[in-house]
């Protein structure tokens, strides 16, 4: 049986992956009057007298939502809210195991950018922090924005952010194995989606300085007639690609030093990597298929490959972010995560792995307390 | 320390009630592959072509909401929905530890009627119940009618039916133990809210035929013109006070042979027991302080005694009903309960009740297994 069947017969048998448990047992009668009425009489009305009291009798400290309109549900498109719960429930289960955060699904059925956002709103009392999940971008980059603005806990797009602080986190190693630094090196990214868009603007803000993206369409430069309508676009192509180089993929991948594929399957044809600057480095993080195979890549000369699957070295996984970033944000109670704290747990995460080379230039999910690691490194900032 | 000081101590040490576990444990890479991209993938393809496997292999199958836009919490009022969030954690606790329910708490930040609904339909994905809670009436009557009609699954305003439920338990076990029949009693309800609304109207569907209800204005009849907006109250009029009793308290309960409240704390002065027939029977419910104090009204001539209260005899508690229906609503995929559930459900609790007598014509919620008597008596309908 392929991994696929595995999954499905797993999930059958569990009904689903999460639990709500108690923290607290109850086995009399006085319990019941403890945890229940008439006891938490009293609470609700610390609540209501100070609403920050929240934090200190409820699960909202330690409680993230995992939010989404299903709208993007990893490489499966438009398939909706219901049936992006089991991704959903998986994330809220990394949440639990890398950081030890309570996260519970939140599946809105709509996908109008104001209803999300009002029903959001609406629902985030139990709730420390808001993880957006799976939206299609640019609505994606809309409802963070308001959410940041209108919510006065963390709001954190991890397809986005996440996405991009592994990538820098991995970039980091990269260049010190493969002897670059961050301003001799010029970028391609494949892929101008919430992932492409972010990954452009963290390594724009850590110093990077000749990046260019492609969408479907190609190089985006500044004159292009249809992404005019497309903010994120055309703010794209105002930040990026400095040479205003025109035309496909292969115009953009001649002469560069590093591709980055948040796109499509198979889509860097072997032959491309031959036309890159000496010691290429690719990350192929199309999921599950890549964007070209990693045997494939490094038989056709790649220095460092890079995947988003785990059956392969370098896995550039979220994973590695998201956990200890709201770790961190609820722990230090930052309502608001900024640039600083993005680049910080890149460098964290970066130098949790203590001898990199070629095949490691990413710690492994479960070989080190990423979370604290992280957490620290935040920490250290305020 | 006082029980209160004692409930905002051990919540402030486990920082609310609830945590979100995984089911299954992720130990290594595979794991990962399998409860999250890529094998997830696979589930989520399924669902998106049949909705209806969300039960098979996500957490719908065993989960429900508990939803309250916090406008009648308790006796405490209109707190607010994060105000109200920890009785919706320990309502969460109360359906894992009796029923093996796992439960999450919605706190909608909105008391238009619409958005409720609205917000509540935009959300439900994950859930396979809706446990409506502390919400005010007459909007909490509207909101449950809509969502049933709208909805596909179970909806169940527990305030209503649950405390419907266990007040007919009790009746039963009372009717009894005091020699009465139903076709013989009368009854006479304090308070018109969901709680007296709703026993009021199962109780005449189990076949009591004498049942008047009191609302802070007195007796409601049918020519009262107060109550000419209030479609519930109106409802009431036209099924209840067969004798078109007008008054107060007082001139309601003369005479009568059972007292159900659920108003206010203190409202049932001792003297009124006096005018009741013979060996009356008292439930008072309102909470935590009842509508007159037990051991007081047993001196005044009560014959039996209830209380919502942990701490006397006869605890006549929704926790004995709530669990259990949504456990067979859950396992017999019921997708709407009917009032010959709710009379079934009645009648199994009061059945678990094995010697009844003056202080024991309800079950203690620790010495059985409710939830599975419940489900058995519900299975046997359909």
């Amino acid at each position: 049986m392929d991994i696929y069947g595995k999954s499905l017969e797993l999930h059958e048998k569990y009904h689903g992956k999460l639990k709500v448990e108690e923290k607290i047992k109850i086995e009399s009668k006085s319990d019941l009057a403890l945890v229940y009425t008439p006891g938490v009489a009293a609470v609700c009305k610390e609540i209501e007298a100070d609403p920050e009291s929240l934090y200190k009798y409820t699960i909202k400290s330690n409680t993230v939502a995992v939010v989404t309109d299903g709208s993007a549900v990893l490489g499966l498109g438009n398939i909706g809210p219901a049936a992006g719960l089991p991704v959903m429930e998986g994330k809220c289960m990394l949440f639990k195991r890398f950081a030890g955060i309570d996260a519970f699904p939140v599946c809105i059925k709509s996908q109008s950018t104001d209803d999300f956002i009002e029903t959001v709103k609406k629902i985030s009392a139990p709730f420390g922090g808001i993880n957006l999940e799976d939206i299609a971008a640019p609505q994606c980059f809309e409802i963070e924005k308001r959410l940041r603005q209108e919510m006065d806990i963390p709001v954190f797009h991890d397809d986005q952010h996440g996405t991009a602080v592994v990538v820098l986190a991995a970039l980091i190693n990269a260049l010190e194995v493969s002897g670059r630094t961050k301003e001799n090196s010029r970028i391609v990214i494949s892929g101008a989606g919430a992932a492409g868009t972010s990954i452009a603007q963290l390594l724009l803000k850590y110093g990077f300085i000749d990046i260019s993206v492609c969408d479907r369409k190609g190089i985006i430069f500044r004159e292009r007639d249809d992404i005019k309508d497309n903010i994120a676009k055309t703010e794209l192509a105002m930040q990026t690609n400095p040479l205003n180089l025109k035309g496909g993929l292969a115009e953009a991948i001649k002469n560069s030093d590093i591709f980055i594929g948040v796109s499509a399957p198979g889509i860097l044809e072997k032959e491309l990597i031959g036309t890159m600057n000496e010691k290429p480095i690719i990350f192929a993080l199309a999921n599950p298929e890549p964007e070209i195979d990693p045997e494939a890549a490094r038989i056709a000369g790649a220095f460092i490959v890079g995947t988003g699957r785990s059956d392969f070295p370098n896995q550039i996984n979220n994973a590695l972010a998201f956990p200890g970033i709201f770790r961190a944000m609820l722990d230090l109670k930052i309502r608001q995560y900024t640039d600083e704290i993005l680049i910080r747990t890149a460098e964290a995460i970066a130098s949790c792995v203590k001898n990199h080379a070629l095949d490691k230039i990413v710690p492994s999910l479960f070989e080190s307390d990423l979370s604290k690691a992280i957490t620290e490194a935040i920490n250290q900032l305020s």
